[in-house]
């Protein structure tokens, strides 16, 4: 038996269903489903997936016995439709689409009104008795076919018909008349003829087959190709081809074309939410020319034209019956097109509907609700990316917008305020309840109290992890950084953005950190709604994950924003953040400027108490759940000033000489700080302040064991480990403080002690250190670096071009690189477990909170992530997804 | 039968024999040795390295039989010499030796005299008839027993004998009588008692376990322990102890005490060189208070005292024939010990003898003319590392060295000159004949010039690879970077070193490259000799091994040095050093203030004769051998000032505003320039730039194949490549412009385009870098760093730490790191060729001259390393010591 290519649809009858969406694209498998569940399908048939294959497998030629199928498949349609295709009195139309797995632009995608020529549009003429319509639709098959199939520059034929307007004072399209139609089909074929030196094709089966080339051509245009690659969508897969009889909404008033969703595609509410427009084409709905009408009473509001309820009362009914009937079969959301011709409804589309965050966390309660789905389908229906959009405050999407700059999305949520260009200024402004967007070419530790006081934070320079994006992160607070279209002027107090624009202190202007963008005045936002459906679904996600989810937080503020959000624990608590706090850090500045030990140890004695407090407010926050403290890790130069006014401020306050500091300053100055004098490695050389800062976490934690009951284990968490020695001598270290102090304090408390595995080094040689960790924490941000020789600071200027190029799939800072990076942490992972089978696996990278990443965390086997409070949903749901077999997006 | 844990040596026979090492240790071999070949060894026995292996894993207790050993060898011994242990008329005394497989510092070395008490002391008197030789053996014995085995603190007792020497009016030891000898040993004991607590044993079975006991617990002390960890000596392997029966030098004039070398281990000649002293004990010979004598007439110059071959004949008679029975026997220079008692002589040890570079060499050839080794035992003979004497100007040894600083031995080499701190300065200096050294904070590109003109350049700050390190080395130029001990001070023209040293401009100084010591003054250097020998050594070196050895150049200067020093091939040719130029940098400049292409490229049309001019130079030098030229690899602020002064001077010859300068200097300033916008990631961003860089290259090679005939394949190396598509995108470009040029000249050349693998990812998916690179070469600095964490130029402050606490063996940037580093390289290789079987692999990091990771290199089956000319030699011999088996060190 010969292979099967063409599957017929029509009548009630389908040799295929949704299930093949494979073997016949998503639109042809839907159009066969319905027309199987006896919905009103214009008959048709689709040339399968395996033709294209075949097509670019047998150098673009198609396989012996598809134009037999073909041609006996048209001939089925032409039975049911009592037309034929070409006959010059009773014609058939048809139309044609590509149809892949999933819909991708770039690929041709429609073309209508084929099997038009001279001789069968007087058919339709007769058929409609409307010759206007007909010749309209002669020439916008014309200028279609033309562009996507023949290659033709469609301005030509466009630049025609403005002349034809122009030459008869038309002012629409509409102004035109049969005859002004006619003439323009026989310009548009000249004009073509002269352009490409063709004849436009006059016979139907000629231009179906060329069509049918077409989309099958598409395939491996270089948008296509490119948007495989980006979606990482296979070659192989090809894409279908649909063959349908033309229906049309455009014959007169009892015509009409619409297009709708089975429920609030914004709310997720559950009613037949829909537009259309009565004796119109499809596209007319979209194209904004007319205004559509609302499909129901229900949706009307006063001054809007009538309701399809209204004016085809019994098509709607059929309609509404439909809706139904689709969510019963689908188990979800539609997003529905259909046409009514003369009275006649036809469904021409039906797939699952698009929906925001919110719509779509309502409809999957709703459905379980309704006894459709399952808790599991309705978690999976949610995509944890699409979070995001509920956690911070947004930006209201039908507000203008005025984008004068672009950075990097350096902390998510949106923000309006005043531009201020100091910390003081901010402070102040806030004390007068101004809302601020402290604006800084970067930020420092000084700035601190000014990003705590601003709405938000701009800066011209550094990247997403400079010190203004993980404060602003840490802080939740939106924060657009490394923004190069930007040009600050402290001393006149303005910045120029792109084209020159000059922005002046006290001038309004918005973030928007989940986008880079940079907005003149004031943007309306939207703030995050935690709805009951969302804690009930996010119920359900608890259910189904196994992996667990700490947060990273620096505060007991951030460690109850982090549990509101779910978290089970901190997996990343930095220590360095408590010392920027304008009270610590003269004392951390006098540790650093002492020469000797008896000097620092005088200025960690000041440090200890406040560090002791930071913990005793977070272990209670986190009421038991374990606590990941990492020791000191930035290099000391961080908390010196670097700009000369500064230097001279703090040397007045600690009253040294100003050039002893700057001595300092240089001697302390770092080529490359990131692969510098930090981690560990400052634990090594100055013991002492990793031995204050354990005696912090110990006493904290045995004064709450002693005096409140409590139940802590700290995780001590030492940094930067490249060798098992470093981590064996500041582990006996450590043993030795926290002995000292449980001794002291005469309680029992257990403590683990454990390392990032953040250089590759560590990775690679993760069985020996394993001798001495109690757990591994994965810090993806710094191993990316290492791993990639990519500072993350100063990729900007080159890694969005790569991502634009294609040379990177994605920002590796986002998603983890599971090529590259993901095989060291993989690797790590096998060799600690080979040494020690129960050590414990985290990852406290910002990869912690990306969905894919979470997913491949959970297949590596880890037993934890750990993101910043606000992403903390985002990885539960991931970890659902992964422990349900992968995302499967269906909204995608 | 119990196991045997003693063996005897005495009377021409012996247990042992030199092939027993690990059992009896280095010493006791050799002494068993020299007994069994007739040599007059003075009788006794070792106990064996298993017993201490025994020791340790039983608690620190002996086996049950070791007693009854011990007891019957002592036997043994007390029955040649006719001498009882412990007996008062004719006492045995031993002395007591540790002797592990290598000579190991921080090992319990030596205790003499054993078995004296207050009353075989008096046999002793009577044996030798002189008793204040007995009571100074005594007291001898006293101190050294005390100090050694009971723990006391030395100076107590030195201090007795300085209060004796005081009230006695003595100046010397020698001044002192008998009976001031015995009161010492009393108040020593008195001492000793009352500052211990315990007794000094008078019973010499208490001593001699006593003295086992201490060699075996000095095994486990902390410099032992470290110096094993430093030298990867396992602690299994344990230390012997050698009993032996104590002979007198110093019991009168027919007493002398000796050493000597075989033959001269300074230079390798084949005489019998060494020196002696008359009525002394061994140690007297070193100590430096009496006058060595020479042996014999040969080395006897005007002034000498009597030799040996003078006073003593048919003992040195005796001496030299056992000279030559060592010699055929070991067939290896000798290193001996001998003692002659009242006319006897007597061999304490005789040990492979440490040589000089030279030495080593000529004794090496020499042996093999002499027919005593083979070619291949000849190679094996001479430490790769010791080449590096040889092959640059070196220090007088016997020079007197005030060191006032010490920095990072950036560049080998020695070098003596007159302060100066500007590059102006160092040219005009040497442009009127005078010899400078240049003293900077650190070097830009502006002191080029300087650099040429300077006999030795020290920085204040920067790393091994900082800018004046790679430069220097690059020229065969000494110099000492990152001298954190000097405080430079430009306004004042001086800089201070340690304890406040100033250094004035003109001051003449002194620098070591191969130590990074600076001294004042001016200390007479060596210059390198290329004797025959060497000549001859390496042709056998290179008939051995497999590895090929290119090396690492940029000018057709370098490449000619290379190739002297037997380069088979360049490696690696950085085409930015050829930017540096004056002439070249201006238009550098102009390409990277461009703000267009068309700027750019107009700036690289200026550049690309001079780099074609520079390939010619190159190939021409290189003869047809194989070129390896990186691209463009560092971020392009490098070639931009960064001092205020310089920017100035630059926008005035540039002619534009200084502050468009910097603002572009601004613009490009980066936090982390090691992981930020350099090697591939400027190639494609800015494509233009390596497209002349390969058009240059083509050029280059096309017009010499064409007009001189030449054979040559160019190997274009891709540096800084992440990932596959990187290499991808720059593999076609470069494809592209080579095609153009070959095309324009007609002719045929092939050539090979690759990458560097220098990032752990790169190492990581070398499968899929592979598909589109056609060889690799492994840039093990910049993978060392990136695998590390760790950038060289900031690593001095805590690296020589790191290696001092030894938590690194050694400076990973000096010896590659295998365990960490070299798992990527290898992994790399195992992708690689998984992927393409003849790729072609090599190694460009400064590693490729370290002899360890050269054997590394083999052992990994590269196919070539590269190193910097003056390391070609070092890398050629280690290449046949890997090829060999590994190197067998014979002189450690």
């Amino acid at each position: 038996m010969a292979a099967k290519y063409v599957y017929f649809f029509g009548n009630g009858k389908a040799e295929g269903d949704a299930k093949m969406k494979n073997l016949l694209g998503g639109k042809g498998a839907n159009l066969a489903e319905m027309t199987s569940i006896g919905l009103p399908v214009p008959p048709g048939f689709t040339i399968s997936t395996e033709v294209c294959t075949y097509y670019y497998a047998n150098n673009e030629t198609y396989p012996a016995t598809l134009d037999g199928e073909v041609l006996s498949h048209l001939a089925e349609v032409e039975k049911i439709m009592g037309r034929t295709f070409g006959d010059p009195v009773n014609p058939l139309l048809v139309s044609v689409r590509s149809g892949a797995r999933a819909s991708m632009p770039g690929m041709m995608d429609t073309i209508l009104n084929l099997g038009l020529n001279d001789v069968t549009v007087k058919g339709i003429i007769a058929q409609s008795g409307d010759e206007r319509f007909a010749y309209d639709a002669y020439r916008r098959f014309v200028q279609m076919y033309s562009d996507v199939v023949m290659g033709m520059d469609k301005h030509v034929l466009e630049h025609l018909l403005e002349q034809k307007k122009e030459a008869r004072g038309a002012h629409l399209d509409t102004d035109l008349t049969a005859s002004d139609w006619k003439e323009l089909v026989a310009e548009f074929k000249a004009a073509i003829k002269e352009e490409l030196g063709t004849e436009f094709p006059e016979d139907p089966k000629a231009q179906l087959w060329g069509a049918i080339g077409a989309v099958f051509g598409s395939w491996m245009n270089q948008r296509a190709i490119t948007y495989r690659k980006l979606n990482n969508i296979p070659a192989e897969w090809g894409t279908a081809v649909n063959v349908q009889s033309m229906v049309f909404g455009n014959m007169g008033n009892d015509c009409a074309t619409g297009v709708a969703f089975t429920r609030d595609p914004s709310t997720g509410e559950n009613y037949f939410y829909g537009e259309y427009l009565v004796n119109a084409q499809g596209e007319d709905v979209v194209a904004g020319i007319r205004t559509p009408q609302p499909i129901n009473l229900f949706q009307k509001k006063d001054g809007d034209l009538p309701a399809m309820e209204e004016v085809l009362p019994e098509c709607y009914t059929q309609l509404a019956a439909i809706r139904d009937t689709l969510e019963k079969h689908y188990k979800d959301m539609q997003d529905i097109e259909f046409t009514i011709e003369k009275g006649k409804l036809f469904m021409l589309q039906t797939r699952n509907g698009k929906r925001t965050a919110k719509a779509a966390i309502k409809v999957a309660v709703d459905m379980v609700k309704e006894g459709l789905i399952d808790e599991k389908t309705a978690v999976l229906r949610v995509a944890p990316s699409q979070l995001d959009q509920l956690l911070h405050p947004s930006l209201d999407p039908k507000a203008k917008k005025e984008i004068i700059a672009k950075g990097l999305p350096a902390s998510p949520g949106a923000a309006s305020g005043t531009v201020v260009f100091t910390a003081d200024e901010a402070e102040a402004a806030a004390k007068t309840g101004n809302r601020v967007i402290l604006v800084r070419i970067e930020t420092s530790p000084e700035d601190i109290h000014g990003m705590h006081a601003a709405q938000g934070i701009l800066t011209a320079r550094g990247g997403m992890t400079s010190h203004a994006a993980v404060v602003a992160r840490g802080m939740g607070k939106c924060c657009v950084a490394g923004c190069g279209d930007i040009k600050v002027d402290y001393k006149n107090e303005t910045f120029t953005a792109r084209n020159g624009k000059l922005v002046k202190k006290g001038d309004m202007i918005t973030l928007d950190g989940s986008s880079g963008e940079v907005m003149l005045g004031e943007v309306p936002t939207v703030s995050p709604e935690m709805t009951g459906d969302f804690g009930t679904l996010m119920g359900w996600v608890d259910s189904f994950r196994r992996l667990g989810v700490r947060t990273n937080a620096d505060t007991p503020h951030d460690s109850k924003v982090a549990r509101q959000f779910g978290a089970e624990g901190i997996g990343l608590c930095r220590t360095e953040h408590m010392f920027f706090d304008a009270d610590r850090i003269a004392a951390v500045r006098e540790m650093i400027l002492s020469e000797d030990l008896e000097g620092r140890q005088k200025a960690l004695n000041k440090i200890l108490p406040m560090q002791k407090g930071d913990f005793i407010g977070i272990f209670r926050e986190m009421k038991g759940l374990p606590v990941t403290i990492r020791l000191l890790d930035p290099p000391l130069h961080e908390f010196l000033p670097q700009e000369e006014k500064d230097i001279e401020a703090l040397a007045k306050s600690m009253n040294v000489p100003a050039q002893q500091l700057r001595n300092k300053i240089e001697f302390l100055h770092e080529f490359n700080p990131m692969l510098g004098h930090r981690g560990c490695r400052l634990g090594l050389t100055f013991p002492e302040i990793y031995d204050m800062q354990v005696q912090a976490i110990m006493e904290a934690a045995c004064e709450l064991v002693k005096n409140e009951g409590f139940t802590i284990i700290p995780e001590i968490m030492i940094p930067l480990i490249a060798t098992v020695s470093e981590l064996k001598e500041l582990r006996a270290n450590a043993v030795r403080v926290c002995d000292e102090v449980i001794a002291r304090y005469c309680v029992k408390v257990e403590y683990l002690i454990g390392t990032m595995i953040e250089l590759p080094r560590a990775a690679l040689t993760a069985d020996e250190i394993a001798t001495e960790a109690d757990f591994f924490s994965f810090g993806t941000n710094d191993l990316t670096q290492t791993t990639f020789g990519l500072s993350r600071d100063d990729a900007g200027k080159f890694l969005p071009f790569y991502v634009e190029a294609n040379l990177l799939p994605e920002d590796p800072f986002v998603s983890l690189d599971q090529n590259g990076v993901g095989k060291l942490v993989k690797m790590a992972c096998e060799l600690g477990r080979g040494t020690k089978t129960k050590i414990k696996l985290g990852i406290c990278g910002e990869h912690g909170g990306d969905p894919e990443s979470v997913i491949f965390c959970h297949n590596t086997g880890l037993d934890y992530v750990s993101c910043s409070p606000f992403r903390v949903p985002i990885a539960r749901l991931a970890a659902a997804h992964a422990a349900l077999g992968g995302a499967t997006d269906t909204t995608k």
